[in-house]
C-alpha cells in the first residue's frame, strides 16, 4: 500500500491539514487530524471543511486500495452529514467501499473522535476510476 | 451586512484557505480563494476539499443573511457535484437561497472559475438557524 | 409500534407500489415490496424511483419509533446511490436511525435482495421532527 | 426526440405514476403528474417518492437526449431536497444537464406546482451513459 502513502504525500492540502494515514488496508482507508487554531470555524471547533476534505480524501483513498497499480481515483460527488459540532481534540475518518466498480465505485465514510464513540459526520460519495 | 464579515473573520480556516468574501446581498454571498500550494491535490490543482469549505461557507452566510441579527447558523448537510478538475488561479464560490424557513434554510451555490463560464462545483446544502 | 402501522396505512402511494413493513424495533423498520410490472423501468427490473421511496420511508419510520406519540416526521432531504441493478423478485428496504436529535434525525437505509447478499441502493436523509 | 418518448413509453412505473412527457429538447425534459389519491402520502399529499421519481427521469432523459442514438442513460446517484409539502393538483419536474461529459452527466431538476411560483423540491444527480 506504498502507493496510497505515496499519493497521499502529494496532496499539499493534506499537509494544511495536519492529516496523517492511520491504517491502509483492502478497501479501508483511516486518516486522522489533530486540532490546531488553523482549522477552526467560528466557535473553536474543527470547521466541517476539515471533516469533509479528510472523509473525503479517505473515501477515495479506500477506493484506491481496490483498482490497478496505474489507476487514478477522482470524487465525483459526495454528501456529508454533520451530525453534532466536531468538539474533539482529534478527529478520525475512516472510508470503506461500499461497491467496487470498473468504472465507478461507491464508498462511505464517517469522521469520529478518537475513541470513535462521537460521530461527527457521515458521508456516501462517488469515485470515478481513470485507468492511465 | 456587518455581522456576516464579522462572522467569516472568526472562521480561522477561511484564513488558512485564503479566503475572502467578495460580495455580500440579501439571500447571496460570494467568497473568492486565490490558488496557493497548500491547496492543492496531486495533481497541483485546487483541493475537492477546499471547493466544499468556501461554497458552504457561502451558502451558510447566504442563510444568514435572511436571519434575525442574533441567529446563527449550522451545515446540516451538503452534496458536492465535481463537475471537472479545479483548473484555475482563482476560484469563486457563490451560494444563494433557494428556500428560506423558520428552522431550516436550502441553500445552492456553484464554485466557477473568475469569469463565471466554467463551472467546478455545484452544491445543494441545508442549514439550520439556531436563534439565541 | 402501533402507531407506525397506522400511518403506513395512511399513505396511499405505499399500497400503490406493494409495499409492507416487515419489521419495526427502537431506531429500525424493514419494508418489503414485492416485483410487479407496474413498479418497473425500460428494462423490466425496479424502477430507481421504487428503491427510492420505499427506503426514504423505511428511514422516516425507523425516525419516527423514537418519537413521542404525538409527533410526525417529514424528510428534509435524501441521497441515494444506486449501486447495482435492481434484479430481484423482492426487495427490501431498512432504514435505521443514525443520529436522534430534538428538531433533527439523520437515518442511513439500504436496499438489498430477499438474501440481504446484494445491495441495490444506499440512502441517507434528514427527516424533521414536527412536535404536535 | 421520437427515442426519448420511446424509452418512456417501456418505464412502466411512470404509467403507474400517471407521469407525462411535456416537453423534450436538447439538454431538457419536462414531466407532469397529475393528482390521484393513489400517489399521496399520510396527510393526502402527493409523497415524495413520486416528486423522487419523476425529477429522476426528467433528468435522466435531459441527459439521453445530449446522448448518441444508441446509448442509455442510468442513475449513478441522487439527493433530493424537499423543501415544502407538495399541495397541488399537478406536480411539473423540469431536469436539465448541467456538466456533459463522456461518461458521466451531472443533471439538476425540480419539482414545482402548475405555475412554477412554488417549488417543492430540488435535484441533483449523477447520470451514467451506456454506450451500446
Amino acid at each position: 500500500m506504498q502507493r496510497i502513502q505515496e499519493n497521499f504525500d502529494k496532496q499539499a492540502f493534506m499537509k494544511t491539514l495536519g492529516a496523517e494515514i492511520v491504517s491502509i488496508e483492502e478497501g479501508k482507508v483511516v486518516i486522522a487530524c489533530t486540532k490546531n487554531n488553523s482549522l477552526t470555524q467560528q466557535h473553536g471547533f474543527f470547521h466541517a471543511g476539515v471533516l469533509s476534505s479528510i472523509v473525503d480524501s479517505a473515501c477515495g483513498y479506500a477506493a484506491l486500495t481496490m483498482m490497478p497499480e496505474d489507476a487514478d481515483v477522482l470524487s465525483v460527488e459526495f454528501k456529508v452529514n454533520l451530525l453534532r459540532p466536531a468538539m474533539a481534540d482529534k478527529i478520525i475518518a475512516t472510508g470503506e467501499v461500499l461497491k467496487n466498480g470498473r468504472t465507478l465505485v461507491v464508498a462511505e465514510g464517517i469522521v469520529t473522535d478518537e475513541s470513535g464513540d462521537k460521530i461527527f459526520a457521515k458521508m456516501v460519495g462517488t469515485m470515478f476510476v481513470k485507468r492511465n
